[in-house]
Formats: C-alpha cells, structure tokens, sequence
C-alpha cells in the first residue's frame, strides 16, 4: 500500500506556498509564509551596530532567532521565555538560519550594521526550520531593498537566493515538503538548503526509524533541488511584486 | 492649542476593531484582536491538569501568559527566552491577564482544568495590555463553546464579559484608547478593566508626568466606562458570528 | 453581622504607626517602619552613578527593590536568591515603589545620582508594599537632608511627601489599612498610592472575590484620602525629630 | 606601635553581645544577635517535611540559608535575588551554618522533620558567619523549646551548645573577635566554632596576608576557645530568660 | 599549489587513531579516544531509569552529553558550569551523539535503563563531534559486554558499528578527517555517521566558505564512507582486544 | 579492631604519588596528577588580562575552577553545565584553590596578567581538593617557567611551593590522605594547606561524625606537616624533570 499525502499531493509536490509581504508595519522587511499550514512570520531589522568579534573590521553581520508561539502546535508547548532558557532544537535551527543566509550575503557590502531575522511560528505543521529560511531571505531582500531605495547601501549585499526544503523517505518512497504527519512516521529525513543557482548551503540528512544508503540519498538529493528551484520562483514573484 | 489625535478620532473615540476568530486551527480558542494598529493573538487552549495548589479541590484555573514578537515594536527589543527571563513589565501584565478573566469564571463550572490564554503581540502600538484582555475573553469563550458543543461541559462557566481599555490625560485633557504616541506623551494613564455589566474588575492609574486630582479621575472613569461598553458588544458580535 | 477588627480599630483607623530613623548605621537614610505587625526596614543609598539610559543627559534616578525575609509571613516562603529569581509579585512591588518615588522628585535637581532603596521586609501582616512606600520616602527625605547638610546638593529635590495605604470590601464594607487577615478575605482591595497635597499617583484596585461598583469605589478613595493625609503627618514628625 | 582597638577593647575581649528573643513573632524561633555593629536576625522554622534523600529514614534536617541586606554594609551591594544567584561566599557559610547546628543535633530524636535557620544580615561589621552560628543555635533552641512545650517532641534532640567565634593575627598579635577594620587588615584569620563541652566542630584557619606558623595557630585557638565559652554563657542567659 | 596536510598525510588518509580501553575505573564502559590530536573521553554510564515520557513502556534510552575542557583548546574558553548554560554548539553536539548511537540500538532489548554516554574533550584538534561518536559506541559496547556477562541482558542490544567522520572541501579538493588548521580554513566541511553496514544515520554538510555542488557532495560521500569502514575496524579490534 | 587501610598503607602514608607533566599539549603549563585512584588534571592558562577590580593596578592575578567530570564518581553526578549552575561546593573548593596558589605569589611580579588554573577531576576516590592544590601548583611553575624562558617574566613570581594533604580520625585514630571510602566513614576531617617552608595556609577541619578535642587536633596537624613535606619533594621531583 503506497502512502496517500493529505491534500492529493503527488510525492514530489510542494505544498501550496504564499508569501505575504508587509505582514507587520515596523519591521525593515516583514513576511508571513505559508507553506500549507505552517505559518511563519519572518521580520527583519537593520540594526546599526555589529556583535563584538567584528568591531572595527568593516563589515556586517546577518543572525537570526527563531521561536515557536506555544500554542502553534497540536498541543500546547511550553513558552521559552517562561521556562528560561531556549531549548537545544530552537537553538540548533537559529544558527541554521543564520548560516544560511550568510551563505549568500556581501558582508563587506552590507557595511557596519546587522541583518538581524526574527522568524516567529504562528502555525506549524511541519518543516518550519525550511519555511523560515526561504520567508527570511525574502524579508532579508525587503530590508535591503529599502536600504538601497533610501540610498544607505549603493550595492546590493545579497548575491543569490537562498531557499529550503525538507525530503523524507515515508514507507520506503521520497517525498517533497513533509508536514507534520509524514515528518512523525517518516524512515528519514533530510533538510537541505540551496542558493538559486542550484548549489549546496548545507545538507543535513537523519535516519529517524531506519538508516539508508547511497542510492536513497540520491534520490533525495534529486528531489530537494527541484523543489528548491521551485521555491527560489515563488521569491523572485513575491520580490517583484513588493518592489515594482 | 487641542491635541489632534491620529485618524482624526474624537477624544471618546475607540480605535477601530476587528476580532478575526479561528485565526490559528489548533487552539480550542483562537483570535486575532486589532485595536487599530495594535495586533495581538489570543490563544486558548485547555488542558486536562490544575496547578499544585488546586489538585483534588474539584475546581479549575484560568490563567495567562503574554510575550511581545521582537519586532513587533518600532526597534526590535530582545528576544525574552533569548535573555533567559521574562521582564517585570511582562509578569505584570500576564497576572493581570489572568486575574481579569478569573473575575467573570465560575471555576467549580470549569471543572479540574485549565483555560490557558497565550497572548502575543504581534503589532504594538500602545494598549497591548488592553486588547489582550478584551481578546483572550473571545478567545476563552470560543474555547468554552467548543467544551459544551462536545459536551464536556454542561453548564456554561463564563459568567459576564470581560473588557478592558486605557483612558489618559494628554494635555490635560481626558482621551479614549490611547495609541502609542499619545501614552509616551500623557501625563496620566489608567487601564480601566469592566465587566459586561459595567462593574470594575481592575483600575490601574498611574501620574506619568503630573499627579492628578480626584475630578480629573472621575473624567476618566467616565469615558472608560463608555468604552467598554462599545467593546462588549465587538466581542458579543465576533462570539455571535463565530459560533452561530 | 458585622466585621469585629482586631486591636479594636474602627473601619477608618489606621493602625499604630510607627517610623523608627536611623535603625542602621551604613546607609544615608534608613528607617524601620512599623504599621502594626508589619515591619519595613529602608534604607536609602545614594549612588554615584546613573543607569545607562540617563547617562550624561544631567539628571538623576530614584529606583527601589524589594524583598521578604523568608520567614517575615505566617509559613516560611522560599529565599529568592537561592530559587534564583524574583517572583512576578516581587517585581510589580518593586517597580510600584520605584514610580511612586519618582512622581515627587525633581530628578534634575538630584544631579548625575541615583538614589536607590531597599525596602525588606521583616515580618509581614498585609499592606507591606504601602508600607514600603510610605517609609521609603523617609529614607529618601533622610537621605536627601544629609546631601544638602553636605552641601552636594544646595536645592532639594523632594518637592512633596508621598505615601500610600489600602483599603478594601470586607462583607461589603469600605476599611482602611487592611491587615493580612482581612486582606485575604476582602472583596475588593485598593492599594492608593497620594502626594501631600492630596493628589493621585497610582490607584491600583483590585476585584479580588467580587466585582465593585462606582458608589463602592469612591467610598474607597475617599477612606484613602483621608488615611494618607495622617501618613504623611507621621512622615513629617519623624522627619522633624530625626533632623531638628 | 601595637594595634588599637575600636571602642578600646583589650585583644582577648569580646564585642558586646546582646541576643533579643522573640525579634519576629511568626518563626518558631527567632533572636537578633548584636555583636557590636554586627546585627544578624536568626529565625528558625519548623517545617514537616525532610529533604528526598531523607524520605522515610525516620530522621530529621537541619539547614541554614544566609543572606546580606543590600545596604547592610558600608557601600551597597547587589542584591542576590536581583542577580539571579547566590554568590560562592554565601553558599559556603550557609553550608557551614548548617553543618555546625547538626553536629550538636540528634536527627533521629527530632523525627521527621526540617528545622530551617534563616541568618539574615540587618548590620555587617565582621564576623557575621560566627554571630550566625551563635545566634541560630538560640533561634533553633527556641524553636525546640517550643516543640517539646507543645509535646510535639518528648526528647530533646540538642545535645550540646554550638558557638563561633573568629580570631586573627593582627600586626603579628592575636585578636578575638575581630569586626570589619580588624578583618580587613589582618594577616591570618581563623573562624572557629565549638561546643559547649569544649570540642571543635569547625576550624578555619586561612592566611590573608602572610602565612602562619603552628605556634600562632596554636595562640589562635586558645583565644577562641576562651571566646567561646563566653558565648556559651550569653547563649544560656538568653535561653533561660526566655523559656522560664 | 596543494595544500600540504601535516604530519605527511594524503588526502583519504585518517588520522593516526587509538582506543584506550577501560581509561577512567568506575564507569561501566571508558575509553579515550585519541584521533591525532584530538582526545576525547568517553564513559558510558548504566542507569536503573528512563526519562519521564518512557516510564512504563518496556523499553531503555540512549542519551549523550558533551563538553570541552576549558584548556582543551589553543585558547582558553570560558567554563559552560561557570557562565551556567551549554552553548548552542555543545547542546547541538551532544544532540548528534545521541541520535547517532540510538540509531544502532534495540532499545526494547536493552529494558528499562539508560544508557548515558559522557564525551568530554581533554584536548581539542578538531573533529570533536566525529571522535565522540566513534569512541562513545566502543564505551557503549564494553558497558554492554558488561551486562550481558553478568547476564543483566540475555540479548545484545546493539544492531550494528556506528562511527563518524568529517570530510571536508580545502582549496578545492576533498580531505579526509580534518584537523583543526585544515577546519578552519576549508570551504565547506561534513560530517558523516555511518554504520558498520554502510548506511548513513547522518549526513550534515555546511557550506563555511563557498557553496558546493553535487559533484563536489559526491566525492565527499566517497571519502566519508571508505574512512568509516577504517574506523569501524578499528572499534572491532578494540572491542576484541578488550574483551577477549 | 583496628582500621586495615587499602593497598596495606600505614596511618601515615601517602597514597602513591605521580605528577604526569605535559599532559596536554595547548596549556601554558599542564599537570596530570594521581594521588592513587584520585585523578586531577591541571592546566595553567596565561591570559593577557586581569579583573576589573585590579585594572591599571600594576599587578597580576591568580584565580581556579574546579570541575568533576561526571563519571569521575562511583554512580554518575550531573552535568554542573547541564543543570546551569555550580554547587556550593565547587565554588568553595575552587575558591580554596585559588587562595592558597596566591598565597605563594608575588603578584607584582606577575605582572598585568592572570594565570587561570583549571582543575579537573578525571577520576575520583576522595581527596580531590588537595590533589588540585598540589597539582595547581606544578602546572603554575611550569607556566611560570615557560614565561621565564621566553622573557616574558625577569622575576620568578613564585616565592614558595605550596601543596595540601587531608588528615581524619576513622575509628578514632589519626590517618593521613584519606581516600573515599576513608573519608565516608571517619570522624572527623581536615584539609591542610602549608607551604614549602613549614607554613600554614589554610586549615579546615570539619567534625564529620563525632566533634574532636585540642589532642586529637595536635595529632592530625603533626601528621598533615609531615605528609606536605613529602608532597613538596614530589613537586620539586616532578618541577626539574620537566625543566632540566
């Protein structure tokens, strides 16, 4: 019996994205995503100074925090603020965003400030770390664009898309872009993150109910790249229609 | 010389409203209150356990946890759980949150559960104490409407509306609902928190820049009793739409 | 049937007041004050150095904390320096006290200082945060006196008395100066916080078992203006023998 | 030139000692202990529980926590509760306060309950850990009297005094009983605690300035040892006049 | 011009590597591993429970933790117990042993116990995550070996070798199992955990200094996976050795 | 019955001694000393700063942590990183370490620059706290001797050697270097810190199980003089080997 996706999705279908620019007011770029019911609010803020490692050096610094509200999932998840401390998998996912959006940005370009992304979950039903990395670069290009229009920056920074996707092996067969469900029962699992010219930022691939080999991983790899070239489309538009 | 308020409101003028219902899918109870520009996500969500001190008594909790995004404000603040701990600001306003709502709940009704009230501000613009409470009772009763629908409940525990709204003097003069230019400009500034049926839960006044006299706090308690009473019925036709 | 007070006190009497001046020798103001069984100890530092946000902009800051022994209540509490954090409660006091002080001083005339007090508790019987209030603004005043006897400062910065009192609902009767017992079996409760020249600073009331009305709220500002104008004559005695 | 002492104490006297019983009126047992300027507040409490490594071991506990007012001291410190910690030097007295008050306790004779000492620190001029020491075994003393008056317990589980005490080479000379000048100026400083029978329970001996040789140590200790059967003395007086 | 790697090594050559059995007395399983110059301990710990969500469920757990000694590193890093909380790098770690090791495990034959693996770095050369796992899986299988020979298990529990391995990108052309220098200046760096069968439990690859595209991963992968395969022999004759 | 001691010890004998120089290779100076099973590794970093109580002082510092490895015990302890803060006693012992190290150090002579002792216990069975004091010490000189050799220093900072050996009464007899088992059960317990000219440092004696009188003092301190003489023989032993 082969594995019947919610929606009728097709193995290596997307689930239906939306990225809504201008979702809050303050923010130098702000963006709702909507990869089918996850939810993510991405804002980012230009900040006029850089951390200490790099005082003085010339450059700039992109960083990024991420949270979940507690009740964005099924059942209610502890507030982080009131437990004190942020857990190790909130931790491991906000550097993650970090790196990847420095994976694609002039810092030297971006002068003496910081790109700083706060990627909030309203709604998660799966892949968020994913969906906060190709709303953020989306709100990441909002911040500069306003940077450039205001004449702050006279280069653009940012020198590729960046987007993410998770795959997965469910019953034995890839898919594309796991919610909730399929990532629980899913043999393995695999987020991987691509510039828009189609080259790697990072892979990372976990066997959570059985290992797998070479042949698998390829698929996978396969997978991930289409959809990723998919995504990187649905940027562009939502960029064009922000900025025109 | 008078002041102008924004939009041309009238000094007893509420800002205009919206309470979009089942804003997220998960909570039992979901809302997103807009007072203007100030946007905040009421969440409830019930759960099969009361606090320590209420175990075995036969009676529920009703209480509230409150956090503000980072960049929901005109600078980004600092991420709560990042720091590793909640501001006094913020315990003070979720325990204000909590007791308001306990005022209007029969808590033997509730049984032994809790109603948990996430509200989180996604915009601010002055009042986000105010819109949280006048949300998350939309957002309790949505969630007590589910319980009886299921017949988890057999008698309704919620007793009266609860609302709240901030009057303040600005120039001397008394204004309703306070933006967040007029609050960092008041000299006085009062959070009034009503019932349905016009009697007090909370009356928080403090002198910003000017103490004041006791004509000067009647005018207030006029004009904040008025103003709860137009939110009352916002709340009564978003909980009538909601569940009709 | 009626309320019977303990010590006899009729609903509008305050009880035996007692402000005890230099009770320790270090700090530059310091008083034990005594409102029947519970008992304050403040004390006021005078601080070089103002916090962050007011540095080089040429006025001062008065800041209080506040803290409980832990066994100053009934049953022993945890110490909050060995739980590692202050309570919501503790906080909201705390800050309570701080603009309480603020709301008479002239923080330019204070200079580049920062007046800080600690108000500790060491046995508590309701009412500690007016309490605090009230003898903190001692300190203060002592504190101050001793700067200008120095000639630090050569005008001072105090420009009225504050103190504070509660009132409250027991069996739906206004008292004045609620004691723990009744404190935890009133209505409604009020902690008014006034100037000398009878003016508002902070009104905090609370619908503690049942909501109030208009007529019962004033006839509960009215007990605390009257309750406050003795406060501050006990604050001008002790003054006056402490620096005669 | 030999040292002079404040207040003209000859080098083996004794601070004035004074131990008022009864300072609160909650604790099971409470005393302020006045070592010349060292005032140190001792409440000991009842509790009916045992720590969990204790559960069901048909023994009792002993504990002491201890703490500094902010201002208890020349110039203000932070307060620990602010800071979120207790500093390593307080947990070590605390540890040894606790330590001392158990080697003169019969843990199975007082049953399974805690007897917790609160030291709190109101004035600091020297020596506190020592007048903590001296002070709780009055507060913990009352406390049992209390009990055994009570019938709650049929034997008492004291078995001796336990008093402390510090000494000091200052200028090469020993001192006793030295207060916060004396301390902070001396080359070696030993804190001493023994019973009333005469036999050490804690010695701590530690050179600040200059290393010492086993003939000052030996000076050292018999000082203390005189030292401390006066306190013994003070401790009884205060016991008996309390009790009778 | 290539890079010259120290010590003499070839591209696909690992570094020189050594098991030390049996290294600390008292945990179940010891080994310090030495991976050139990087030395990890690793102590594997048998615990009669299983955290709170499998109480009950008739199977065991595997977790790890990790940490650096603060001189373990050309510089001296702060203390993670002093500065009281583990990095976001340490949590995520430690997250990655854990998974890797339960990804070999029968958790249902191994009953209700923990199997706590401890990897604390004495001497870092790079490769501190890879050496961790390679070493925690031979502790593990003396801790194993230790149960089954006192017939605690019947069964072993371990399905399988498994073991890690960085590769990495520097200047242009694929290494095997970098050392610090060779880390730190790589374009893009993997670590990979495989089992003894050749199937991938991890795949992590970042992108530090160029993106990387899909023929670079592949000659990554190949590496990777012929450096396993040494890695396990090199555990089985460890394990031999030390339980012949 | 007498006390037969491990390893066919006399009561005052020391365990057998090694101090392993060099054991790791990044350290200033880097000590492996065993004390029988009591395993401690010591690492003195030289840091090019000092605490900001002593800037521009003219002067150095010397400060240590300790830490326990969390398998270095019987049964495993947590993780102090992992549960976010360091116990009393760690605080107590590394707090000892540093005060006896600067006890023997000129610290004008070190100059602006701290040396930071990092002792860590690999394995544990009692006496850790003297073995990271004779240790500390070593990997102090050798730092020291490294400074010296680069000119860094033209002054040997280090005027004596310092070392520390615990004594106890078990069975009511005087034995010397307890080991765990010892140290469980004896009466009483004492650290003795001294120099290598004869001087006392530090003296800590605790009744463990039964108080102790001034004979039974005299005897513990005659046996811990003795053992520190033959601990600094060991240093100085361990000090030319590393340095000829």
């Amino acid at each position: 019996m082969t594995h019947a996706r919610s929606a009728g999705r097709t193995p290596n279908q997307l689930r239906s994205m939306s990225l809504v620019t201008g979702y809050t007011r303050y923010a130098e770029g702000s963006v709702l995503i909507k990869a089918g019911e996850t939810h993510v609010l991405c804002n980012a803020s230009v900040l006029d100074k850089v951390p200490p490692f790099l005082k003085g050096k010339g450059q700039g610094w992109v960083t990024a925090e991420y949270g979940m509200l507690p009740r964005s999932t099924h059942t209610r998840s502890d507030r982080e603020a009131a437990r004190g401390k942020q857990s190790g998998r909130t931790q491991e996912i906000q550097r993650l965003i970090g790196r990847s959006l420095r994976a694609v940005f002039d810092l030297e370009a971006l002068g003496e400030r910081t790109l700083h992304l706060d990627c909030d979950v309203i709604q998660a039903d799966g892949g968020t770390r994913c969906a906060s990395i190709t709303g953020a670069w989306v709100a990441a290009a909002l911040a500069v664009h306003t940077l450039m229009r205001e004449e702050v920056l006279t280069q653009n920074p940012i020198r590729d898309h960046v987007a993410a996707v998770s795959v997965g092996l469910v019953q034995g067969k890839p898919v594309l872009d796991l919610d909730y469900n399929e990532d629980s029962n899913c043999d393995a699992d695999m987020n991987v993150v691509m510039t828009g010219s189609g080259h790697f930022v990072e892979v990372q691939g976990t066997a959570e109910g059985a290992v797998f080999g070479r042949t698998a991983l390829n698929g996978l790899l396969d997978m991930a790249t289409a959809g990723i070239a998919e995504l990187v489309k649905h940027q562009r538009q939502a960029l064009d229609l922000a900025t025109e």
